[in-house]
């Protein structure tokens, strides 16, 4: 997905909100915000939004002396939604469709996503998603893929959304390759946060090597290159993941709930809806 | 009112949302923001918001070769307000207290405010507002000081706004001077309006000189100032009025809805407040 005029002010409001959780230093936000302000002519608006919010939070990282401004955030975050996590599995096991409750809960969990300027409350957003209709709902691909498949690479997003991932993950029943960022960028999870969830008990967690909040394939490491070539099926989260991928040529599940006007418009739906939608799955088993 | 770090992000997001009603050119559009983000540095943090604000609608002007972009806007507020006017004076007529109702429907008219990013719409806002507690009421205070005066001060604010005004200047019973803007900037009101509107029927209409979406004294002409230094009372509409006007020294009575969380935050109340709040009155009248 290309960079929208709408995307140039939202960088720095994204600025001063990661700012102000990176230091208490007026001063040093308002020189981020210099920096960020002066940066916005060079920014090619055909290159993806995270390709522009990697330089952001580089900034914000190298103005504030704070290389993981979301570190405490993102502990407190994976603590509230491990505290849940027995319900939540009993929800998954006592539904009439356990795949699809932990398809909508690994959706729920995509609203701790502090990228964007969304306040949410994670208890009564799971309660709302479990019944809320999908604007795109591509579930019977899904499940006929699934049964087809051998592997699946899930490319993870946030941190404390990867506790949800791994109730979806138990479900799919197939061997997993969970990706996580190189670095932290944003509250998005990395191998560090994987392990704190206990993922790699129940996949092989993998780096796409991307410092992007987001999965620019022209930045990723060859491993995840080649898995992402050659899985039978890949399921990518949230936003940040869709902007990088909207365009590949391989067949992509995106899970996500659209917290951005922008990406909601692109996608075709609306903000604050609930997504399902498989790309370029026709080509690919040739129907 | 200095400037906030909230501020400047907020610059770029008013300069993209009056850069599309100025032109539908997409790259004189992204220009602007590359202008503006590279002026953020620039901007003093001890100035006040409207006279940032000056320089930023300077620039669309400049850069989308349109004087005036919100022309046809102001307009359609205008004649949508005054189509309802009939219904409004028999409202403040058959009121208990007319003076009150004509000072809710002054406060109902400031949400026709097109700096701010809030949608409006006027029929359901004044049925609101009548209704409305206030957040600061120095209703007692106005009455008072209003018996006493020879002659009122009323600084107007938004075009659409000022045929409320018509009304609350019409129950203030007393010779007033309205204040509109040099020239258009934003949806504010300059001689044009008023003539339109009729204050000029109903009291002497007088430009600040100013050429901000507010009232910076700095730029003030000499008959404004000089009937700012002399005038018995000085009532100040909306939030751009306020941001230039609340560090003056002399009494000033603020009527307003607040639209600005920063402003709100200033003030000591709430987004959407509604506000009747004086100023420097204690010292004035000596109690």
């Amino acid at each position: 997905m290309k960079t929208y005029l709408d995307c140039l002010p939202c960088f720095m409001t994204q600025a001063l909100r990661a700012g102000r959780v990176a230091t208490n230093d007026e001063q040093k936000i308002k020189k981020l915000l210099d920096e960020i302000g002066s940066l916005i002519h060079k920014i090619p608006m055909e290159q993806t939004p995270p390709e522009t919010a990697t330089i952001i939070y580089q900034k914000i990282s190298e103005i504030t002396g704070n290389p993981d401004p979301y570190k405490e955030v993102k502990e407190e975050n994976i603590k509230q939604v491990l505290h849940l996590y027995a319900d939540l599995e009993q929800k998954v096991k006592t539904s009439d469709d356990p795949l699809l409750t932990s398809l909508r809960l690994a959706i729920a969990g995509n609203v701790i996503d502090l990228g964007v300027n969304k306040k949410f409350n994670i208890i009564e957003d799971v309660e709302k998603i479990l019944y809320q209709e999908f604007a795109i709902f591509d579930y019977d691909l899904f499940k006929r893929e699934l049964k087809a498949a051998k592997e699946i690479l899930y490319i993870g997003d946030n941190s404390g959304e990867a506790v949800f991932d791994k109730l979806l993950i138990k479900e799919l029943g197939k061997p997993v390759t969970f990706v996580v960022r190189e670095v932290p960028i944003i509250n998005d999870i990395t191998v560090k946060e994987a392990k704190r969830i206990g993922i790699d008990k129940i996949a092989k967690v993998i780096s796409s090597g991307t410092i992007a909040p987001g999965t620019i394939l022209k930045y990723c490491n060859d491993e995840f290159l080649d898995k992402f070539k050659n899985a039978d099926m890949v399921i990518s989260k949230g936003q940040g993941n869709y902007e990088g991928l909207s365009d590949v040529d391989r067949s992509v599940f995106f899970l996500l709930k659209t917290k951005c006007p922008l990406i909601a418009r692109n996608i075709g739906v609306k903000e604050d809806d609930i997504i399902l939608k498989a790309i370029n799955l026709v080509d690919r088993i040739g129907i």
